[in-house]
This record gives structure tokens, C-alpha cells and sequence, in this order.
């Protein structure tokens, strides 16, 4: 008996179609079962061989998501490329392309996710609502938009920053000199009086065709999301207004695959739209119970320009909460001894899993991402009749793994 | 950038556990998407590099099922062995428990499913309802069992039949030595008077503790399940009394993991106990999309003795639909081409998967398997408020890709 490669390039291999993924994440992780569904073959472009997409038996290339070289052989091994995080060299995405490649988003609707900049002046030009911003290049700049919109302001580095990261709420010119210091291109916002936050998920075809999920409310901490529930709980007229804005955006950028949009609702009741992404996206994830479509089967489905599924919900209301590396005082709350010992079954995260499934009605999603303090290492989805027990049982599940 | 083994034994890695499944067909590539949800690492135990469960990414050790060595090997490599069909060596599995391997179900277990005639003693002893049965040696013995039980009869296989093969509906002595000419040892069973067939699944830990689904009601045609709806259509008395006898039967054969029991309910209204499998079933596919959790997620909690999930459905009712491969003269309903093109994309049912996602709210399940006359080679769920519309756009997805 020996180990071999399994995945030779067998020509009567009943795959439906190939389609490669830049990065190898929990995004690529979970667009790899939709791919078991659909008799997919999903290729990912990895730094790494234990990245979650490959752990998950995505079909390994090795390379960098700035390596223009890999990007172009892996290009050539699949039908259509596309992407689980935004940070791909864009001569790269050009140059496929340009070599009649299917490069789903495309590079000019990838930069609305790549350049927070370019994104808020291009829906700013089209009137969609934003926040006040400006472009800053230094801190005199940014105390003349505070002395119209008032401190504190939010800074935003243009580029490379995710879930929280390169974003900051400086107070004074001081704390924004700080901050420019470090260097790279920012811009500047007026602080959102932010009474809730949701995200828009829709997926969308080449030719313009799409369908939307139902909104997301979501619960950011520290730039991060902690918790969702779906649909939000707010009055109708506003998730008609959400629905229509993330559409707008999606169809404006020209996104095809996944366009999530999160919005920010203020106190007045005013929606403006906050982050795009152009991929599946933390507030998609609990679509894959609660939709009768997911957000990764659609990602797939809309990438290859196929018929799209419904995006409506199986159930009344589903709640998610992610599960983020606890730091080093703060045990997991099982300390129950798991039946199995593989060779990283010391992982305390892992240790924890068969108490967390006590809670029978928690579906737990793993990244098999090593625990590290504030790192996404996996999710948990409960849903039911109500979003407050579901997000109840959700939480009572995620805190056995974590112990938040 | 070159392709590696993506599977190296890093032991950093958080996986939860390790589990080896023998065989790598649908069932294990289904198993596979759940693992990928529980951060299991999912061995399977396959003869070819192209079965379903490598194709999806299960880690492959290359051995027959009646290959001991390799078998034994197997064990060593996993905290648990389980399976995805009964034609397993008996000898290997009791050495492996006699080395201290964890093997569920045990080799005792699943000669309930192995061997047609000890199953139907067995629950025969204990009281169970089983059809009138008796073992044959020869055409004469046949001739007596009809003589009092009235031709025609069924002669099955002792063992080795699934998927109606090994079951012959024989009318007359003739043609009941025809078939036991062919060799093997055979029973000889009443020809049951079938008003409808049930399969009641049923996840059980090694201790006892057991979840049982709603009832499902099966259409079978030619010894092949066509398709399914959950929950059957029947009054509550019959789905009580069915879920008891499946519960029994799980609980005396002492199955661990998923123990799917086929029940007939003859015109009289009475139920008598058909087959039974110590795996996930066929009955079982609709749990993915339609049960709060799936039978696969729980036959991966079941063998690791983990808390069992929930067994109940998020939605009101569900219908699946088997996609059989079609006869060369049947060719699938869809002809439009699909826009990728990879090494297999010729296969005429994947070519037709588009098509059959215009259905927009069916779930389709490609197993990644070449298409062969009758063959299973996927199968299609779609939930909602009522079997009878969910059944019909099952029923058109399908047409679609096997053009029934």
C-alpha cells in the first residue's frame, strides 16, 4: 500500500470544468466542497501545502499571489481563474486577459476591492452613498477634512488592509501623524454614527445577470466580524434600500462571481456603503445552511457562467458566529479529551470540537488553521424559527471552542 | 511553480482527527465534504486514483478491500476505520480489531449487512417482523418454500448483491434453478406484496446513544433506489412504528455510525424489515441540504464516539432524485454546451449540468464518476414546504442531465 498522487491527469476524468483560485484559504476551503458538488475540479494558487483549501484536497499549485509567472501557469492549467482574497498582482490579472484568459472578477472590478480610494470616488462620481472621504497625503490634509467633518476621523490605507487592519480612528492630528508615518497611501473618512452594520451578497454572471441573498446584519469588532444573523432585523424599506445599493454596486463595479457590499446604517437612518469585496465573504458563510443556494456554490455557478441558484433562505433565520484564536489566557471551555490524537490533535481549538458539538443544533466549520490570537479559524451556523435562539445556541457553541 | 503532494505529514496540523474509510466512492467523497466542515482528515482506502472520494480530495491509500496487508496498513494510519460498502475481508477487520484498532461498525455489526441469510436469522430470533425465509441448497428446497408461501418467490444472494444485484423474483422451478446455477449460497424470501418501501437512518455512538431521521419513502425500480422523499408520506402510526423498528434493528445488531434499515409495507398495512447497511445510505442523501445535520457529518461523529447532531430537518419536506446513467439511446435532455471545457468535459452528463441548473433551487450532486447505463452517478435534492413540487423539480433537474 503507498501513498501517490491523487490527482493524475486522467482524459476521462468526468470533471464539469476546472476552475483555479488564487489563494487556498477557508474562502477556497469552502468553494472546495461546493466543487465536490458540482463535479468541479477546484485548482488553488498556494503559498503553502498546509493552507485550509488544501488541506481540504484542492489541487495544489505552489506560488505567490504576486508571482506574475505562477499566476500565468496556473492560468493555463484551469478554464477560468478567479480569486479568495484581493490581493493579486494586477500586471498579472492583466496579462491573462490579455492572453484570452477568463479572469472572473476582472482586474478593473478587482480594483474596487484593491483601492479603497478608487472605490469611493468612483461610486462618489456615480452617487452612490458614501461617507465623507478625502485623499490625504499628509496631516494638514487630514486636519482640514476633520475641520469640516470633525474628530475623530477614520484613516484608511489605500491598499493591503483586511479585517481591520489599515484601518484606524485617530482622534488628533497627532494620533493621524502616527499613523501616516507609517507610510504607504491613505485616505480619510468622516466617523459613521453607526447604529448597525450589514453586508449585501450577490452573485452575478458575465452577462450582468444575478441574484441577491437576503440581507446580513452583522457585528464588527475591532474591524473584524464576530457574528451575524440573516436576515437583519431591520424594517423592510431599509433592506429593500440595502438590496438595491449592494445591486447597484455590484452591477457598477461590472463584479462577476461573489459582490459583497457592507453598509453601514447610521443613527438617522442613512445608508452608505462601506467595503466591497469581489469573492465569497465572511457574511455569505451562513448561506451554506441556511440558503437554498451558497454563497460558494453561486461563487462557482456565476464564475463559469452558469445558471445562477436561488439565493433565498431554506429557513425563517439562521445565526453565525466566527471563531476567532483565542489568546493565550483564555482557555477553550471543554477540557474534555477527544477520542482521536492525529498528529495536531493537541490543537486546543480542536481538543475542544466534540464538547462544542454538544450543542446538537450548531453546524461547526473548521478551517484547519493552527489557532493564533484574533486569527478567523472557523465558524459556527445554527439555524431555526428565530435569529436570537439561533444566534444563542451559535454563541454557546463557539464559546466551547474558544472560550470567549 | 510546480504541483506537490498537497498532503505532507506536517505535524502542526489542527486536524480533529484522522479517520479511514474503505472505499472511496460516493459515499466516502460525501464524507469528504463533511470532514472538510469538522477539520477531519479523511483517509479513504482505493483501488483506483480517479474513484469519487480521491477526486474530492480524501487522502489515498491504494488496496483492495480483500487485500489484508493493506488493510492492516490502513489501520495504522487512522484513530478509526470505518467504511463505505459491506465487501470488506472479515479477516482483516477482526485483526485489526485484535490489534486495537477502533473498527465501526465491528465485523460482528456488519454481518448484518454482509450476509443476507444471518441477518434475517437474527432478527427472526428476536421477534422482528422479516419476511417468511429460508436458506436453499437446492431447486427442490425452493419448490418447498413456495409450496407453502405460493410463487412467485425471491431468491437472493447470501451475500455479495447490492443495488438489486443477487435478487431474482423467481415464478417457477425453472427459473429458480436458472439462478442457482450461477453458484454461491442462496435464501429464499415471500415475494412481499409492496404498498410502499421506507428506509428509517439512524446515527449510533458506541455506547448506545443513537439520533434517528425522519422516516424517508423510497421508489425502487429494478432493486435501485430512483428516488426519495422525507418524510414519507404516511400516517404518524406507520413512521412511529418504523423509527421503532429501525432503532431496534440498530440497536441489536449494535451498529455504530449510520445504520439505514430498509422496511417494506405490504398492502395489509404490516412492516416487515428488508436490507439493512452499517454506512451511509442512499436514503440518507436528502439529510445534506434538508437535515439540521447530515448523515455523513454524523456517521464521522457517530465512529468518533463525538456528540451526534441534531436528526431532524431545517425545512418541511425534501425529495431526491438518483441521476443513473443513461442508455446510449438516451441522451440528456440539455444539449447546450458549457463554456469550460476540461479534460472530461465531454462527459455528456456533465456537459449537461448547466441545464439543469436552470432549475434554480435544485441541489445537484455530481460524483465524478463516467457515466455507465444504470450506473449511479449523482443525485439531485430539492427542498421545500411540500414532497410533491419538490420531487417534481428534482425530477426536472434530473431529466435534464440523464434524460429520463
Amino acid at each position: 500500500m503507498v501513498e501517490r498522487d491523487p490527482h493524475p491527469d486522467a482524459p476521462s476524468r468526468p470533471a464539469t470544468a476546472r476552475v483555479g483560485m488564487v489563494g487556498a484559504g477557508q474562502l477556497a476551503r469552502m468553494t472546495q466542497s461546493a466543487a465536490i458538488d458540482l463535479g468541479v475540479e477546484l485548482h488553488v494558487l498556494a503559498t503553502r501545502t498546509d493552507e485550509p483549501a488544501v488541506l481540504a484536497g484542492a489541487r495544489c499549485h505552489l506560488g505567490g499571489p504576486d508571482d506574475d509567472a505562477a499566476l500565468l501557469a496556473f492560468a493555463e492549467a484551469v478554464d477560468v481563474v478567479t480569486l479568495d482574497h484581493e490581493l493579486v498582482s494586477d500586471t498579472a490579472l492583466a496579462e491573462m486577459a490579455a492572453r484570452g484568459h477568463a479572469v472572473r472578477p476582472s482586474a478593473a472590478a478587482l480594483l474596487h476591492a484593491k483601492d479603497k480610494l478608487h472605490a469611493r470616488q468612483r461610486l462618489d462620481a456615480l452617487g452612490l452613498p458614501v461617507p465623507p472621504f478625502a485623499a490625504v497625503a499628509s496631516v494638514d490634509d487630514v486636519a482640514d477634512f476633520a475641520a469640516e467633518h470633525g474628530w475623530p476621523v477614520v484613516c484608511k490605507a489605500r491598499r493591503g488592509g483586511y479585517d481591520g487592519r489599515g484601518v484606524e480612528v485617530v482622534a488628533d492630528a497627532d494620533a493621524a501623524a502616527a499613523v501616516l508615518a507609517r507610510g504607504g497611501a491613505w485616505l480619510v473618512e468622516a466617523l459613521v454614527d453607526i447604529e448597525v452594520e450589514l453586508a449585501v451578497v450577490t452573485a452575478r454572471r458575465p452577462g450582468g445577470q444575478r441574484v441577491t441573498y437576503p440581507v446580513v446584519e452583522t457585528v464588527q469588532q475591532g474591524g473584524i466580524c464576530v457574528e451575524l444573523v440573516q436576515p437583519a432585523r431591520i424594517p423592510v424599506e431599509v433592506a429593500d434600500t440595502a438590496v438595491a445599493l449592494g445591486q447597484q454596486v455590484a452591477d457598477v463595479v461590472d463584479g462577476v462571481g461573489i459582490v459583497a457590499v457592507e453598509l453601514f446604517v447610521d443613527r438617522a437612518g442613512a445608508l452608505t456603503v462601506n467595503e466591497l469585496a469581489l469573492r465569497p465573504h465572511n457574511s455569505g458563510h451562513a448561506t451554506i445552511e441556511a440558503g437554498v443556494t451558497s454563497q460558494f456554490h453561486n461563487h462557482l455557478r456565476a464564475v463559469l457562467d452558469w445558471p445562477l441558484g436561488d439565493a433565498g433562505l431554506r429557513v425563517p433565520a439562521a445565526a453565525m458566529v466566527n471563531l476567532l484564536g483565542p489568546t493565550a489566557d483564555a482557555a477553550p471551555g471543554g477540557t474534555r479529551a477527544i477520542d482521536a490524537s492525529g498528529p495536531g490533535g493537541r490543537d486546543p481549538v480542536a481538543a475542544a470540537l466534540p464538547t462544542a458539538l454538544e450543542v446538537a443544533d450548531a453546524a461547526v466549520h473548521l478551517y484547519g488553521k493552527a489557532s493564533r490570537p484574533g486569527r478567523k479559524i472557523g465558524h459556527v451556523t445554527v439555524t431555526g424559527r428565530d435569529v436570537e435562539v439561533a444566534l444563542a445556541a451559535a454563541r454557546a457553541a463557539a464559546d466551547r471552542l474558544v472560550g470567549r
